[in-house]
């Protein structure tokens, strides 16, 4: 599984573009991943939108992954879940889930990810690392140095999401991240595949100065 | 399964009291079927609401239905799930549901009714049939002559939603339902569970007199 650059759709942020529309554009620009977002539309329209994005990273060789609602994700062939600390717990997630379903887990501090390792979650995702306006809970960044805590205590791939954009990447990466997911920086641009491919080029930039061998 | 009265939990008509505190009266007047409906509760909530319902309904021998999400159903090993015209589709809720896990849907019309049917539905709920302000989806009732029309294109399971009253749910029972479904008029009383017992009792005396052989 590449985590390199994870796409979370948020149509409040995408200057009037769709969920398909934001994950095609984000997949011509090369991510690895996309999440659905969306704490408000109804459960038909999240399957359909949720059915079209599964066909459009089938076709992208990308993972699809569907925030908080488990049902919508089995329901749309989803590779997995992501679950915040206000959504479904990881254990009772995997207890519903077939095998090979990804689980992945918001934290904040070491301790919430070795809980989330514990109870079987596939990846965490440290949120907020910086501080952003993007999702309506988010608060303030957890900074570089929680990061770092996090990547010394579990060996699960580890986003970072939250205030990321290109000019900042680097850090995060040497902190530990195994990839970077974004919003705001990728969907709030007119050029949402060019940005994308930005990004991801200087994840790549970052990774290669990190990890030389590779 | 028998569906004489069930009650769907509805916190912004129950007085301040709490959907396990308003499940709980229900069963004590004797409900037999407690479906938990909240669209705006946190998912991790929604999960510990429904487990601490199921654990009542158990003890009382009834059956307990989440409306919508299919995910908390089966976390919490719900009876089954009720899903209306905007929840995901029944095929669809059928695919990710193990066996003998029941699937309710919300119908309008006998076109709906024989859909739902060919798709995979435990039972029916005409909603509503009377006009009501309890669901925020609730709009004019489809009436009596509705109520007899579906009963003529379909055998499953058919409960009554919508208005409807100790005072004029015999007709509604002599119309074909198996069953009524209510929220205010009964979770919006002082106690709750006299209003669920006189509005079995009344439920009960109908049926008598339309199958006096029971
Ligand atoms: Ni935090």
């Amino acid at each position: 599984m590449a985590f390199d650059l994870y796409i979370v759709t948020d149509e409040a942020v995408g200057l009037g573009r769709s969920h398909i529309d934001l994950a095609r554009m984000a997949l011509q620009g090369g991510a690895d991943v996309i999440q659905l977002r969306d704490k408000k539309m109804p459960s038909r329209q999240l399957y359909q939108v949720a059915s079209g994005i599964r066909a459009l990273t089938l076709d992208a060789g990308a993972l699809f992954i569907v925030n908080d609602r488990v049902d919508i994700a089995l329901a749309s062939m989803a590779d997995g879940v992501h679950l915040g600390q206000q959504d479904l717990a990881v254990a009772e997630a995997r207890r519903i889930a077939p095998p090979g379903f990804i689980i992945g887990c918001s934290v904040g501090t070491p301790q919430e990810a070795v809980l989330a390792e514990t109870a079987g979650a596939d990846y965490i995702a440290l949120s907020p690392i910086f501080p952003t306006t993007s999702k309506d809970d988010a608060g303030n960044g957890h900074g570089l140095a929680t990061l770092r805590s996090i990547r010394s205590v579990s060996s699960l791939p580890l986003v970072a999401i939250g205030g990321i954009n290109k000019g900042n990447v680097a850090p995060v990466i040497a902190a530990g991240a195994d990839g970077v997911a974004v919003i705001s920086a990728v969907l709030g641009t007119e050029d949402v595949a060019s940005a994308a491919a930005d990004l991801r080029e200087a994840i790549c930039m970052a990774k290669r100065d990190q990890y030389p061998e590779c």
